[in-house]
């Protein structure tokens, strides 16, 4: 239902930061099923190229591209971004859950860089391509279930993604009109989970989607057509999307 | 990309409450462009034929349905939801602005029954039509901009759109596997501010729009689209999609 | 410290509505330990008797009134309330938890009841004493946990808090410069919940107490001292503050 | 009205970091004014002076300390934190608001920096003192208005306040039972404004006022009392408490 304010994303050039596994490996398969371009940025050559073929699978007649750089090298980051043309719009996936004790745990810089690298992340991407990207442009951050149910024990995740999801705030009012929005993703089935769970992965998950009034973890598809909701509808910024199975009020 | 959690809508059946002018009308055409069936209910037969034939013209080989019942006689409106044909979903977009002073304004009766018939037709509608959805299956309901931006003026509204978001919350869990969502639109330019603002709205709806980070309303076929998406994504459950262009935060 | 924001409550006239038991009695006691007159409302006169002897108790010098009238016969209790004199603050706490089942149980009727009566308990309570409270003036409403945490089963419950909350913020605008606020308070060890849990009150505390950050329950006390600290701060309006122990985020 | 769990400040040691103006100043004068023992924390020596002399005027047999460092020189800050001696409750108020142009403005680092210390000065002063403070002890970081209002053009302000305030929150759950909360005050009027507004501040505070339902700022000492508040209740953990006036919702 194609209007002035309701388009589709073919034809548009979208970069996904964490497009090589989990959710933003689902959103550049979704976006490049309905004809948009996409770059996949990601650390590590291997895990990017056979992403790159994933995707390409889904849609041989699309652009798919990757750039491998690491996004804490915030210069050949930014010099990364900065060689793409024709940006649309930017969704950032990168971010892992990390536990950490506050007190007795490692040193205050380590334990606070994971935070200010999510938020870093995203301010990189938002200097180098926002005076680029035409009107409706948007970037979609993404933040989590621990913005409202912090887990004991990952302060440092719980402040990550409630500042995440704010920066979508701020950013929708000065740098209107771009469109910020976030996703906030419940328990996802997604690689990220594999080092922190190891074993225990599969009875943890067992006992989450019990705990889960839709009865089983999201999908990565989901999350990620989420994440393509807020690219196409023109009127939202600002905004987050929970998308946790219910999993937030349990 | 059809999964076994993200399926489209084609074939399914969507009742929309309040379907035959702005959003609720918007949503009835974009899902029958998706091959829905869709029940359009309303109060005034005129109102409701021109409706089915609006969205029937959008696909003729859909399945557009029409009955005329006022919500605020709740037998009568049980009795036409009990005898429609396996409901898929349902999406309530029926309810109105109301401006009163609590104080000097009519009677205490006359100012709660916007507020009571917002949430009472929702109810009656769950009551009725939720023993017999699949799983998966879901309600839409809609709340608004003054939950969080109450208007001066309009408490009624304002407890009336963060009881409706609230309701979605306490059903996920209570009705699980059924999801209950809800939209909050922002200022949509749709027929129901005619009778409130009459001539003055082409200039409030020109402030409005300058003070919106988009630059303009809400379109209802934006609405339309977040509730479309919450009917389609079965990761979504007892969550608020605020669609409103930014207005919120200004 | 007294300044010109920040008042005592000596001399100050406070209404208590369900002021015979849990936070009301001891929003009574600690109102009186400053020297504020109260007026105590509830439905059992022999229950009114008993608190009176207790609040006066904590200091015999103030001014302790009652008043038997059941909230839900609205024109008694409005008439009641118009017979007050010199009202500077209204707290209302009565209100209880109730579960039902929306599909399965009793009529729509009788579930909607406890949501209306709560709100319509506060509505009435406002159109009658605030044309007469002197600016600066407060309420101060009773929500709760389950408007954040709503608890399967207890949809009527997880609706009324919400909108008692919310009641807080429009009313906050309607009428300025008085001033509406809200306390939500978690687990509570009040009669409440001895009809509601009976024998099992026992165990089910004892669980709730080690699930919260601060190992206990919340008490009447304390969840009073909250309501007082509204009354007095002239600077709150619209707030709702969260008396419980943390076990909102757990 | 003391009991086990509504305790007064009388001879406990309050840290005050940013107490030599404002909120903090305000706060530490309410203190001893209750016969609590206060350090005031600054970076300027003369200042502190200053707002030592004022704070012992209130209360000539209150202990009142000073310590200068700059919180920005962590390891300073830090060894100054961990000299006091059985400290009981610590109260955060240093913080400005900053304005700045993501994209056109200065260096990422530049714009950062006001946000990371924000945060970073929260968590030494906790990492410093919480291992040696007792049962019930607390920390009360200061949020904003910016959080649900964010204001264009002070994107950095509105996620350091978000910040702060989810700060108390993740913390309230990882080192219970000491206690995390946060205010987030309105427009107050503080020294803070003077270097931002110069000349126009008086114009802008009566605007802000006309603005406000409470029909004026907040004081400093109104801030500071929802501190004590927030100190004294050991019920409230992972809470923010808006005095703010109601500004937020206009």
């Amino acid at each position: 239902m194609p209007t002035a304010t309701l388009q589709g994303l073919a034809g548009q050039h979208v970069v996904l930061v964490g497009g090589s596994s989990g959710i933003g490996l689902a959103a550049a398969k979704a976006l490049v099923a309905e004809d948009a371009a996409v770059t996949l940025i990601g650390r590590d050559p291997t895990r990017l190229a056979a992403a790159q073929r994933t995707v390409q699978g889904v849609n041989g007649a699309a652009r798919v591209q990757t750039r491998a750089v690491d996004i804490h090298d915030e210069a050949a980051y930014a010099a990364t971004l900065a060689g793409l043309d024709a940006v649309a719009h930017v969704v950032l996936t990168a971010g892992t859950a990390y536990l950490s004790d506050l007190i007795a745990g490692p040193s205050l810089d380590e334990q606070f860089a994971p935070l200010a690298s999510r938020l870093r992340g995203a301010l990189v991407a938002v200097r180098t391509l926002a005076p680029r990207m035409p009107a409706g442009g948007s970037f979609v951050f993404t933040g989590g279930l621990s913005t409202e149910r912090p887990v004991k024990g990952a302060w440092v995740t719980g402040v990550a993604t409630a500042a995440a999801e704010q920066l979508a705030r701020v950013l929708a009012l000065d740098l209107a009109p771009l469109r910020f929005n976030a996703i906030s993703p419940g328990w996802t089935d997604t690689p990220m989970w594999d080092p922190l769970l190891g074993e225990a992965k599969s009875d943890v998950f067992t006992d989450v989607a019990a705990g889960t009034p839709i009865g089983r973890l999201v999908t990565a598809e989901e999350a990620a057509d989420a994440a393509l909701f807020l690219l196409r509808n023109r009127a939202m910024t600002g905004a987050v999307i929970h998308v946790d199975g219910g999993k937030r009020f349990t």
